[in-house]
């Protein structure tokens, strides 16, 4: 039997990624980059008011460039590309036409950050997302946040949409439809002018826009209208049903066939989010955490239906049936700040010397620039050569507030027990116990509620690339740290769903344990570590108790 | 009437300084250092331990260097020199002969840090300490801490003595008596093999001897019997009666006079603390609170004895009838961490800077140095810039400890509401804010107790050279900060005790008021500041009380 492959496109925050992958073994034959040129030059953000807007042709571009780019690479008989799934950041949402265009494609709409998608991260919306938390406190009907973690956020789809609607009434009413940006990347490939028939994402519809089998789907119409009747009808042309990955979304369509020289036979499954796709090429199995570790977390974990059953985990972030591996549900937790918290402090301490190149010192902002890229690896090195002591300062890790367990924004980082003696490393140790307690907060909270956790596997830049951080982990968690092989864990995992999708291997788990690329390192916890860092997480829970009492009241 | 002029000795911790002043008006004639040449090589200290002796021949070659140094550079007529006074650090004891020399002068005891003089900063004696202070508990008769805050330092005289006659044996053998610092280097100007008659200075016992009128001197026999018997051999060759410095020690002696050229009819007044004699040179009164600051501070008040009569202001460091001002109160507080609290921060931010001269950047350690030096200066300036919010980081000043209100050591510095925006000269603000915090627990405490404080005058390094903090600090306090024109103060204070024992003037109130220097710049509060720092004292005072629970529980 001859090779089959599949392509799984990852979009992430700055550039896209396309691995190109033999379904046999799931080894990687291409793999190609594309940065995106227009987000680059933040042409349609602004950061001070946390607006940041990306340009479709961005993406448009990207998933040319990089699939025809992996094509040419590993040389195949294009033929052979059986399948490509997508997956993408989110909430990710844009306007679109009708027939499914963005509309920043359309003429009047090709300069307009309102009509561009609305990346992850934005957070113009933060007064409507209020909005919906009041509202849906005060229902009188299904509690709409229950799958959430409690509360709406204002990164999320109907929240940013509400936004741009009362920003610009010309979007609004040129916007036929919203799609999330897995699903806008999907139709691209398989649209034939079929929006409503189009099959979108579970993943995104139930971990942002509030969809749930239990209430027939998305909420009902009252609820909208009461924030806006402009909602209803978005609601009208978006959905009912929803679809997991392992799916098919439809045929290649003869447009994107021709450009990227594939077949129309090769099959697109339905679309979805990078941590969950990041999970599954990390190999999920139940009882095991993936933690996708880069500036912040995100915490992926499958359950079987019995255990959870109806019932929710209170205070991750959310929870959806499938959406991660069908037949499983899917939990997604994360910490706001993860390796951001350490990127904050090497910022701290870089403030003398950004300064160095304004004085008539003969450094340049080069020379400053690589001496900061060691500063993190400078910092481990120093901090890990440091005993562990009751006396050692403890941190919070809430710089950008707590995602989970219990959102909260409001919340802030804190550091105590400093002397006159401590040194730079130390905080920085300080800083990294923080995160790892962060971690072990999530973790507790899986447990007290039903869902137990054996092991822990680390995919992102982080994981990859901090043993210092890894080691620390394991032993304030008590458990091992498996990091796994694959560098593009999400885009490995797409192309395991898309393995699936086009019919290679029957069920993700076991395209996961066919494809899977194991894993290189595993962290052990330190018996001594372990005994210190569990008297040390008390202090760090009742610091954090005092604090988030002090944020109430004020 | 011709001329008449006076010295003032203020030994600091690294160096000597003598004012020659005119009593007319107390201008100074000429000023003059001599730094210390054995501290200088740190020959007989180990930081590791916090042991930190003095050779008595810095202190004898200092004093010899620099008043002959004034009388050369003043160029007048050295009979008209008719007073000296000493101000020293302290608790700085030393152990002496019979005939009042220093043992480290004796043969076989040139190299022993034993036998050397124990610097205010010496921490060895921390065991000792807290034998002193269980024994005090425990004690069935006068409550011997009453006058000195409660609790008995590891800095101070007794706890001292014993520690070294525990450590070395030969010393506690040769030891005839001890000496503080002010005392030993006042009897070496007039002294006649008379130590038994000398006058001891009541600010040094009252402050750190645990001398007190009401239990008629020096604690009980029975109370040193129960520590260690040497004591109450130490306490038979010590004193009964203690001495104010309005009052003479004595005239110059021979040896001295013909050394520095000086006449016989030069009367040494009785020594005393440098930021007591601070607190005469810049012209202390009622009511009005003078700080020392520079790396910690020491907050000296007096008080007429009507308004404290025989009650103690609670957790502040001592109070003692003539400390100061002959007839008043002298009460003393301070920060275990003012300008240190800044300096540490520097220390911090300048780990990476540290590293630049090991790398291949064109720097060199020097050059590192001197870009620090401006640090604090650049922090203050970015820092003002920044405006007042109630979301900026909030600190804790207590990285040091806690001196007064109510000591304790085992405290350490905090710093809360820490975001990602959080930038360097944000902190910097916040530490700011913290120490003046600090400065106001002390003026609530004297207030609570009775002792108003209507205005505050600051001298030392920090009060002079940053207009930030002494801003800050008038907006904390909400009253005007003073600054001194003298850049000595304790040197000019001592020149003060000096005209009234050599009887220039009458009393030291008049002294201080026609030798003052005055004051060259005032603070004043700026309204809004005051409103929006009432709020955020509120904050520091709520974090502060987490902090201490926290710590009484570990």
């Amino acid at each position: 039997m001859s090779k089959r492959y599949v392509i799984g496109l990852d979009f992430g925050t700055d550039s896209v990624r396309a691995v190109l992958v033999d379904t046999d073994n799931g080894s990687t034959l291409a793999s190609r980059v594309s940065w995106y040129k227009r987000w680059k030059n933040k042409k349609f953000c602004d950061p001070e008011c946390n607006r940041f807007r990306q340009h479709p042709l961005d993406h448009i571009e990207g998933t040319e460039n990089t699939i025809k780019g992996v094509l040419e690479d590993s040389g195949i008989d294009a033929s052979l590309v059986k399948g490509i799934c997508i997956d993408t950041t989110g909430s990710s949402p844009l306007p679109v036409t009708k027939s499914g265009e963005a509309l920043a494609l359309q003429p009047g709409f090709e300069e307009n950050p309102n009509a561009m998608m609305v990346l992850w991260k934005d957070h113009t919306a933060i007064k409507e997302a209020e909005e919906m938390n009041k509202l849906a406190g005060e229902w009188n009907g299904p509690d709409y946040m229950q799958y959430v973690g409690g509360i709406y956020s204002s990164e999320w789809f109907w929240a940013k949409i509400l936004h741009i609607s009362r920003e610009d009434e010309q979007v609004k009413n040129a916007a036929y439809s919203w799609m999330e940006h897995c699903d806008y990347m999907t139709y691209l490939l398989v649209g034939e002018d079929n929006l409503e028939q189009f099959r979108r994402s579970r993943c995104a519809a139930g971990h942002k826009a509030l969809w749930h089998e239990s209430w027939g789907g998305l909420p009902e119409d009252a609820f909208f209208e009461a924030l806006d009747p402009y909602l209803v009808s978005v609601k009208k042309n978006l959905y009912k049903d929803t679809y997991t990955s392992d799916l098919p979304a439809g045929n290649l369509n003869s447009e994107w066939a021709e450009r990227l020289g594939l077949s129309t036979d090769c099959i697109v499954a339905v679309g979805t989010f990078d941590a969950h796709a990041g999970a599954v090429g990390a190999e999920v199995k139940e009882n095991t955490l993936v933690r996708v570790m880069g500036t912040s977390t995100c915490d992926i974990i499958v359950s079987s239906s019995d255990i959870i059953g109806k019932n929710t985990v209170k205070g991750i972030c959310g929870q959806v049936d499938g959406s991660v591996i069908p037949g499983m549900v899917g939990l997604e937790a994360g910490q706001s700040a993860f390796g951001d918290l350490l990127a904050w402090y090497v910022d701290l301490l870089s403030w003398p010397l950004n300064r160095l190149p304004d004085t008539d010192l003969p450094i340049t902002v080069e020379q400053v620039e690589l001496f900061k890229d060691r500063m993190i690896a400078d910092l481990s090195e120093a901090a890990e050569k440091t005993p562990l002591s009751e006396n050692a300062p403890l941190a919070l890790d809430w710089v950008n507030g707590r995602r989970t367990p219990d959102a909260n924004q409001a919340l802030r980082g804190a550091i105590m027990n400093l002397s006159l003696g401590t040194k730079a490393p130390l905080i920085f140790r300080a800083l990294v116990e923080a995160i790892c307690y962060g971690a072990k907060e999530i973790i507790n909270r899986f447990e007290e509620e039903g869902v137990q956790i054996k092991s822990v596997v680390g995919i992102g830049g982080v994981a990859k690339k901090s043993a210092f951080i890894m080691q620390t982990l394991a032993d304030v968690l008590d458990r091992p740290i498996q990091i796994a092989v694959s560098e593009q864990a999400p885009a490995l995992g797409a192309a395991m769903y898309a393995a699936v999708a086009s019919g290679i291997y029957p069920s993700v788990s076991i395209a996961s344990e066919k494809m899977g690329n194991g894993f290189d390192r595993i962290y052990l916890p330190v018996k001594e570590h372990v005994v210190h860092y569990k008297k040390q997480f008390k202090k760090y829970q009742s610091f954090g108790a005092y604090i988030e009492k002090s944020t109430i009241e004020k």
